[in-house]
């Protein structure tokens, strides 16, 4: 597992909510060979925003992204204020840890609403509202298309096609976190992703895999390898579309990878990342 | 709930597996004045095709459906030659049921395979195979697009658009069965529908609601009013691309419905499919 192998591999820390601390976590990537980290902002915060920036710039780390923005809709106006309000704080966060971008996750639908067509209209004008300050603080925006099994609840922004609509309607600064769990299954990804590539919007590419069978919607996802995703294959069409930066690992796994030594969750990230992804 | 209400209703049997029989079911839907059913293929066997085709007619039941035929890919040829002659027996039954459509759920991928792309290819090879059969049988063929969820294992086919592009290259006799459960998040399902209306080629229209939170993924559908789904406007969408058929309730509901008494979960459709579905 030399650093040769492991320069282009990053761990989004949510792999890792086994137990250990931000600190524990950084000294785990470290010893695995692993320089870069994606941290989710409740990680940022257990240790705080400046002492987390340090650790970063101390250990030399790449932070390939900011986990998560987002949560538009709101029922209300007040709201959807609130939900700006807050992604503005995480822009800051984003910028003081010097994150290649700040990922969202849009939001599902509001309240009771069975309008997503609406929910989606507030995905755009809060990104709208939100992008003045991003542009300002050099923090790209990426839109994490999620899977279709979360539209009503966590993004009603459910393919790459859609979330590149919506970085041509709003301008510079905003593109797509490629995350192969959401996407995998698109009849049009290969286009799509040509599609990303030609508008210079891919921003992040997460991986992971897609255990058959999933036992829970949310918190089973698999390592690479161990699922049906041709991760190789995906990474053909993204580095043809001119992307070639960090893969982050992203595994939520409830019943078996949250339940191990994060130290074995890391060198298995790093052996199937050298012989399933395509690196 | 009378008769006039309930003419453009179907119940599709999958929403009665509480312990009756096919001829219980039957009785169960008239008494609720519903005069049109989608049996599958295991409940008609239960009985055997032959009853099952007398009670249909003597009862002057129309058969929206037949569920199912497809499950097309597979690692062998010969696994493959087996399905395509399991889709010949179902058009068989299809046609002794006087059945409106032979409902396919396509299959996934085949075996230990990652190759997507390459299941797709096996779906339509296999249709292909089996359509000349389905067209001397007077019997169409109706693609039901499964929710991306279900791509790995049970249907690689995941949006109507792609269901379209099967049917207009395989031509006359083949068409789509629009659930709601499957299609409801698509941000292209407006246009999607459009365009399978001008092609004519909407052969079902299936209803149920995507419950929030889902607790499986296979058997937690919602009865129609109980989820997100905007029903009605899906309904507005598919009568405005010309189709007027019956609207079919199939609801898999391991822990609710189909824990109920028959007479109960049909006389909720009854009601909800009044109030909340634009009948």
């Amino acid at each position: 597992m030399g650093q040769s192998m492991t320069q282009n591999l990053s761990i989004n820390l949510a792999t890792l909510r086994n137990g250990w601390s931000f600190g524990e976590m950084v000294d785990g990537c470290l010893r695995a060979g692993i320089t870069a980290i994606s941290p989710w902002r409740d990680q940022v915060a257990s240790v705080g925003l400046a002492e987390a920036a340090r650790i970063v710039k101390a250990n030399g780390l790449r932070v390939t992204g900011l986990c998560r923005g987002g949560m538009f809709p709101a029922e209300t106006a007040a709201g959807r204020r609130a939900a700006i309000d807050d992604n503005l704080r995480a822009i800051e966060e984003a910028a003081a840890l010097g994150a290649d971008c700040l990922v969202l996750v849009v939001g599902g639908l509001p309240g009771s609403s069975k309008d997503i067509a609406d929910a989606r209209q507030m995905v755009v004008d809060g990104m709208a509202a939100m992008l003045p300050a991003a542009r300002a603080a050099g923090v790209p925006l990426a839109i994490e298309p999620l899977h279709p099994m979360y539209a009503a609840d966590r993004a009603c922004v459910n393919t790459i096609d859609q979330a590149l609509d919506i970085a041509e309607q709003l301008g510079e600064g905003v593109g797509v976190a490629i995350d192969v769990y959401h996407v995998w299954w698109d009849p049009k990804l290969a286009d799509a992703i040509a599609r990303a590539g030609r508008l210079q919007r891919i921003y992040a590419h997460h991986i992971c895999d897609w255990l058959v069978p999933t036992r829970d919607m949310l918190l089973d996802r698999g390592m690479m390898g161990d699922g049906v995703i041709d991760l190789s294959g995906i990474r053909r069409m993204i580095e043809a579309a001119g992307y070639h930066g960090p893969q982050e690992v992203e595994i939520f796994s409830k019943e078996n990878w949250w339940l191990r030594p994060g130290d074995e969750t890391l060198a298995t990230c790093v052996e199937r990342y050298e012989s399933v992804c395509g690196a």
